[in-house]
């Protein structure tokens, strides 16, 4: 099926700005509370977000296989799992829709009323029930970088690296959408030199720069889904923190790995971008040597060229940017990711996210990480307002963005934004 | 409020043999398909299942407040997020309902044709929508054998495990009820002297011992449930067959933890028993030395008096139990898990499902892996039908049992059952 969406000619009706990352060409799936408190499912063109639920309801819908409250719902599961030729065909309709010339929805007031918003009238929710969240660790720069600080940086990367996308398990319920704010993690860690911990709030609290793909569920338990087939299995992508308080996860890791180091909260942006909408961004992953395992040998391997930023925004306001990095960085591909996980048959759900790992460029103003661009805290990093930081300060807000550009356009994910707070008890006494 | 239901001298109405797992005084909760086709909740009494769907829509919880379909889900997440107060007047109702000298549903055939099965009439489905899965590692025994065979028998224990209750995130989405085959896992193994790993079906699988505990939801994120408060969030428990491959963790597991050698499956039994059924075996636990941090110390720690068995079942139906172990072993109460896991702010969910780690007793003959019961395969274990077991074998069934017991009463768990199948593509082939 023609990807009609993604032609990059198309003008809609809606006014979207140039630098906007939401042209007619992105049309990604969120989940928004209206300003008449009702939950629906949503597009975003421009700065106008479209209420799918309503436009369904009004039959703009019509000839495509949908149930009726398919977009009457508080996640995306549903949707995602109605599988690739559904999501091809919604997103060509509503291309279609709100092209410039197609006058249907733009000469009608009244059904434009009760499906366009302006941003500011709504609010972003989590766009998926998330079943299971794993996180890989599949650059190759920050693999390296952390096992130079930690272990030794002769032998930097351990051996099982260049064969397998390494990954573990992740906690769900603490993924929360941009802009929810979270609390300083209290926990136990061992001071330098002690033989016994302490407990108290995390002196390292960290961001992570990630971003995460969505699985849809056509697989059953026991049989895995194959590497040059696993992209159809992915819906789309978010960017992702996943917040680490790494004095925590120092004494607390071996020998099963993080675990209340990352589980106190980790951020995605809301709108999840299509891998069709990204298509057209496609790169050629970097050379693998040693050549992995047949099972991980992927036909056409790319990666997807999307640029990410990170800044740190100080409580006045002020805001930095501490790194520049790109996605195409990833050593290991999501669809490698993808059927390694399933390989030894583990079931995937519709709503599933998977979190590439810390995204970190071969440069130090790339990494993705506050342990990795200040060194373990022996650079600190300079911020505009002349403060500077090791790790992240109480009441500071930190902010991912990421976008893809070429000659003809710019499809962007917007931002993950999230502003840590003192530790829960502190300001409970307060 | 009192717990009536777990009076000892009670009789009900219905048979029940005097070796039941499932007295009047167990009462536990589970998610059975009727011979309708019917989806419900229900209980079990001696063989009898009982649904409380049906039960309810006949007005027997009248004055209990449940909404009206609370019983007609295909899980307990909403039943048990109505708190342990609701949990308590509906199992003292049901013990009401049953007990010998109350006639109103005993007289009634019609009510009885609806509201009663024989336990070969219903299929037992996975009693919750498990949001997260997490397993902690809180046997001593287990962690003490395993640092021995792995790493250094003088330093067994790693630095933080006297220190915390050591736990990692695991798979949900593999959650399995008792009665549904597995295959054995593909994966990436590293042979012996090799520098680079093979790709093929795994050499050693393994069970793992262990009991689960269910949580409700009261907490927000940010927000720690105190130790002396944890066991109100616990509904009840379940056995846990926490299915490993050892080659493929072994390759896999450092630095992030267990990954692919556990999520292919873990099993449980379908028949939840409430933390209430299970006062009465109460024990005190095991002295802790160092003494844990404040957040940490429970005021009465106790744990449960609950006898486990291992058997293995081969292809011809021959039973051997091969482990005699018991709960209460455990070094880590679940109150101590519980508030080790929210310590750091770690939103909880009712359904959320936590194991304990293989429990492994002092004795060799009560450890609760093959990887620890053979050592290592240099101790194969004798079957009775004259082989013998190192680890898994193909068409093997692993069989495990609980129950408790005292002078007056007998609370059971029934079992957990599952087969491991050989390898998936093996099958399609064949």
């Amino acid at each position: 099926m023609p990807i009609y969406a993604n032609d990059p000619s198309k003008r809609t009706w809606l006014s979207v700005s140039e630098e906007s990352d939401f042209p007619i060409q992105n049309i990604p799936f969120g989940v928004f509370l209206t300003r008449d408190d009702i939950i629906t499912i949503g597009t975003r063109i421009g700065d106008t977000a479209i209420d799918l639920g309503a436009l369904h309801q009004l039959g703009y819908f019509e000839g495509i296989p949908l149930t009726d409250d398919i977009f009457l719902q508080d996640t995306l599961n549903d949707f995602i799992s109605d599988g690739q030729k559904t999501w091809r065909l919604v997103r060509n309709r509503i291309s279609e829709i709100f092209e410039e010339s197609n006058e249907t929805l733009q000469n009608k007031e009244d059904h434009k009323n009760v499906v366009l918003f302006s941003m500011d009238e709504i609010e972003m929710q989590l766009p998926v029930q998330i079943g299971d969240y794993t996180d890989f660790y599949s650059s190759k720069e920050h693999a390296t970088n952390v096992g130079t600080m930690f272990r030794d940086p002769d032998n930097a990367l351990l051996p099982n690296w260049l064969h397998i996308p390494v990954g573990y398990h992740g906690r769900s319920s603490t993924i929360i959408p941009s802009g929810t704010p979270i609390h300083r993690p209290m926990g136990q860690t061992l001071p330098k030199g002690a033989e016994t911990p302490v407990f108290g709030p995390s002196r390292l609290v960290d961001f992570e720069l990630e971003m995460a793909f969505i699985t849809t569920d056509t697989n059953v338990l026991g049989e895995p889904i194959s590497v040059d087939e696993a992209e159809e299995y992915i819906f789309g992508m978010v960017l992702f923190n996943d917040w680490s308080a790494r004095d925590i996860q120092k004494w607390e890791y071996v020998p099963l790995g993080p675990f209340l180091a990352k589980n106190f909260a980790s951020s995605v942006s809301p709108w999840i971008v299509t891998l069709d909408a990204l298509q057209p961004f496609q790169v050629k992953s970097t050379e693998q040597e040693p050549k992995p395992l047949p099972y991980l040998q992927q036909k056409e391997r790319h990666s997807y060229d999307i640029n990410l930023q990170v800044a740190i925004a100080t409580k006045d306001g002020n805001e930095t940017t501490i790194s520049e990095s790109n996605f195409k960085y990833m050593y290991w591909t999501m669809a490698q990711q993808l059927a390694h996980h399933t390989v030894n048959g583990c079931k995937v759900n519709s709503g599933d996210m998977m979190g590439s790992g810390t995204i970190s460029g071969p440069t130090p103003d790339s990494y993705g990480s506050m342990l990795e661009l200040s060194w373990q805290g022996t650079k600190p990093v300079k911020l505009k307002d002349g403060t500077e930081r090791k790790f992240i300060q109480d009441n500071d807000t930190v902010i991912m963005k990421g976008y893809c550009s070429n000659n003809d356009i710019r499809i962007g994910f917007g931002e993950v934004r999230t502003t840590l707070l003192p530790p829960f008890e502190a300001k409970k006494k307060g």
